[in-house]
């Protein structure tokens, strides 16, 4: 139709598009009610600050006198901060990590492109439960890849007879996010330890080693005091890629990294490759100064317990209401069962009454809908009966 | 050879290895010879600090008691820095540039990656006056394009001639550098009047808008009072790439962004399309603080008489030494011509005196080598000794 703009790009502005409307329609809400009458749980935005710390830390950096702090330095990040790196992950796994294990990246957006630049051959898979996060998609299709997914359990959690059907002699990696965008559910560890076990198997039938890409930019926001279990423990072949978006409230300043198992099939030469994929897909390097931050926030995070408060208070008044809702664990998301089998139609109807929610559908989980709770209790407190009145009209 | 790494990155990490291979043997000088031995010329890494001001207008931001300033941002960019740079433009171009014509980009190297997928057709070129920055290769192969070079004339510039027998019908744009890596040389205005006149003919040939990407880095790091000429006026489908690495000192924390001319063919679609292609390559959106930085350093830039005093100093010495080199008239590099025509073996015995200088053939441009001035007048003193004897060896 156009001859402009790339017919790859066309097709993802049109994937994206309904999504688009959605929120081009809460803008126009917000502008004609008023931002405070309109409820908005659309946007997986982390609205905690972070620590306190975090600006003592840059006025320490700023203030010291020090030269050339914002020269490039090297694509794979500064080596005090991959060592840094390197050194919580040996603590948190009893693996030996080490910087040439770790490659800085802009947020885990950027590693997770960095890291299919690496691995894909045109036509190879990447293999992601669903629902999942469907940025996955462009993903995998940026590098020539493509994104297959198989589906969950009624619980979301990992079913492995179902990722065995969909795995194929193209599968390079399965993908996957605990605790989980948009469902909230943390894998746990004996579910870890059989995917693991599985992961063996199907790599040895189609023979080459399948990664495994564990996406885990929430995994310091847990609840009930649960810790989220390790992977790179259970499976040699494991590159896990985060950001600190969530725990350290730093979503915009694009800072995360990429970590590859000691032991990984030819680790080193993925690690360059890593690397040079951060070079030239022009990410250059994640931002220096929030490197330079990172080891002097060791042990700090955002204050997890308030995204706990959110779901407890949300989630105990939809159930109350008769929503189905699977209890999220982690992260800040509320997945609820669709009252009505569309969940397009519902998100609809929600919008009507000025309550914004994201359709299942956009998240490969349709019958669904995604809550952030990213926001303020009083937003709760005012959106709850608006969450019940809809309720009652899409029960007709 | 190998089943890990995708094809695709083992070619890029094999047109890597060469200059990759003389990094490393710098390094390792380094470490038998101390630092103070090697004379590193090899490295465009803008040495020069950020404006006073930039440490103030940090705190500033960070101590105003401010939150949310590290939420996620629109993808393409902070609306009242977009602002701020249109009418930056708008006041230097007298075109009337709008926040929906700028996406702010995580450095050029993220820019140019962000339109050349807007942009690319699968087999798509892009056609480059060489030398020039090698990363394009990279940059129009990670988005399914090919970069296609065509010489310039024996001062380095423009040759229309030479750019109109390589253009085809795949021919999407053409991306032109000015001040130029690794020449330091700039396009006058009646060279760059002329290349606009031939694209308009050679798009009517070929049936559509060729676009002019112009990745301006080094616009304000220009010499003996001259005005890097604005292309935006003369040909209106430009696209402005470019960072803040050289002029603000910032090239580690990735801020720049990419303008689209206000009457660019489909100018809004194109513009949707960078803002989608910089979410979904996992740029998300140019680091925040970095945006919130940019406005409070109006007309602020880095001691650029400082690079010029590096070229006044190297470019009369090498040239009396009996060196051939075009003089350039902005950026911080010399490109003289290699005294034996195999540029590579040249650099090879300069490496032997422990000078570390890049071959032409790594910027397509074989018979030359790269000076980069970053380095302290100090260097160079150490150094001129060095290029004469080389220069000795050299002619044998």
């Amino acid at each position: 139709m156009t001859q402009i703009v790339s017919e790859a790009m066309a097709r993802s502005m049109e994937a994206s598009s309904l999504i688009r409307a959605m929120f081009e329609e809460g803008a126009r809400l917000r502008a004609e009610h008023g931002a405070e009458n309109v409820y908005d749980f659309s946007l997986g935005n982390p609205m905690l600050e972070p620590p306190a710390r975090f600006r003592e830390a840059v006025a320490e950096i700023l203030g010291g006198g020090a030269v050339g702090l914002h020269r490039y330095i090297p694509n794979a990040g500064l080596p005090e901060v991959r060592r840094y790196v390197a050194d919580t992950l040996s603590a948190e796994t009893g693996l030996p990590f080490g910087p040439a294990h770790i490659t800085m990246a802009c947020g885990a957006g950027g590693g997770l492109n960095t890291v299919l630049k690496a691995l894909l051959n045109p036509g190879d898979e990447v293999l992601s439960p669903a629902p999942y996060f469907v940025e996955y998609d462009f993903y995998a299709d940026n590098h020539g890849g493509k994104l297959v997914h198989a589906p969950t359990d009624a619980a979301f959690q990992l079913d492995l007879a179902a990722l065995d059907a969909a795995v194929t002699e193209r599968t390079r990696a399965v993908l996957v996010n605990s605790p989980n965008n948009p469902t909230g559910v943390v894998y746990p560890e004996a579910s870890l330890r059989a995917l693991a076990d599985w992961l063996r198997r199907a790599s040895e039938r189609i023979g080459r080693p399948i990664f495994l890409i564990s996406d885990e930019p929430y995994r310091r926001i847990a609840f009930d005091g649960i810790q989220v279990p390790q992977i790179f423990p259970l499976y040699e072949h494991t590159i896990v890629v985060t950001s600190h978006s969530k725990d350290l409230g730093l979503a915009a300043e694009r800072i995360g990294y990429v970590a590859v198992h000691p032991e990984a099939a030819e680790g080193a030469l993925l690690g360059d490759a890593l690397v040079l994929a951060n070079r030239i897909l022009g990410f250059v390097n994640a931002p220096a100064l929030m490197q330079r931050v990172l080891p002097l926030l060791a042990g700090e995070s955002v204050d997890v317990a308030r995204y706990q408060a959110l779901r407890d208070k949300m989630l105990p008044a939809l159930l109350e209401m008769g929503y189905e809702c699977v209890r999220p664990q982690g992260a800040f998301y509320l997945f609820p069962r669709s009252p009505i089998p569309d969940d397009m139609a519902f998100c609809r109807l929600a919008q009507e009454e000025r309550l914004l929610i994201v359709p299942g559908a956009a998240f490969r989980g349709p019958g669904f809908f995604r809550i952030a709770l990213c926001v303020e209790e009083a937003v709760i407190d005012r959106a709850l009966p608006v969450f019940e009145r809809v309720l009652a009209k899409a029960r007709g």
